[in-house]
């Protein structure tokens, strides 16, 4: 049972601490771009200037993602597949699918 | 130049008041997506959940994206394009770059 | 009716005979990558490099694409605009339509 | 010597036999709609109907790229990762590399 426990919390906590702080930043700054967006449609900025936000907006956010993904794969994936068994063959559907919403998000 | 200010105003005006609104709604749930973003990190969720919020989030932004686009040239090109010269050039050339990075990014 | 004829025709030719050679041109590279990827495929080479041809061969349609849909918005959809009338909304609804499709694909 | 080249040969045919031909066939079809292009800007048809085509021709595309992907991590990514040592490690990269540049072409 507490084995389990721990196993379960290994799972969960696949984002190393040096790098959990670097996402928890972007992420605000991110925050702060879906902000900023607001202020400039509250003022009637240009549009174009306003899409362009929106892209660098996108950008930021898909970055997040590959780097997430790429640790997941690291740890969660590759551990899967050392241990054996249909964990890994779970864990790569899991992926695929996460890839796949990205590529058409 | 009281001419050449309107001008500009108008230019500017482009998001409908009853858009506006609107507009303002999604880029709050959006700027809402960041944050719970940075809690399912700071909470160490599974990564896989997270990417779906990210793929999430990515959705709505482009939404919004598309939106303003379309609300750009229904006004803004349209109208350069009535008054001609060199500014409906202009306009779609600037709209053109715009969609760019919106398919690239 | 010959002048009706003629206004359909010319709506079709908005693609100016000194870039319809250049888009075939990109159009029958695009083409040879098609077949490269077969040989890759049949040949059983590393996947890898497989997802980088089709990587590259994304990007060029990609580009004839947002080529095409420049020209389109600076001739058909700026003549919709100067003729006036509901026509040039049913070209923006259309052109959003499409540049929807390429930004979600 | 003929280890490592089984080795070799192994690592490249992670494309099934069963899948191998499916594979085939998508990408003749793919190539049949870069030929549909060429016709329909050979024929001047009107622009919205290509950039659909375009849109059509970019999502087979893509997922092509998402299958060979996921074939490629349940056999040569979990095959590494089982095996140990730096290998796994290179090919989380060389992966996390191909899938940057889907989701950002």
């Amino acid at each position: 049972m507490a084995e389990a426990m721990r196993a379960t919390e290994h799972q969960h906590s696949y984002i190393h601490n040096n790098t959990k702080a670097d996402y928890l930043k972007r992420l605000r700054r991110i925050e702060g771009q879906a902000r900023g967006l607001q202020r400039m449609v509250e003022e009637e900025q240009y549009c174009i200037d306003i899409l362009t936000q929106v892209s660098a907006m996108t950008k930021a956010l898909q970055s997040v993602a590959l780097g997430l993904l790429d640790e997941h794969m690291t740890h969660c994936v590759v551990d899967a597949a050392r241990h054996g068994g249909p964990e890994a063959e779970v864990k790569i559907k899991e992926a695929s699918e996460a890839i796949a919403r990205l590529v058409r998000s």
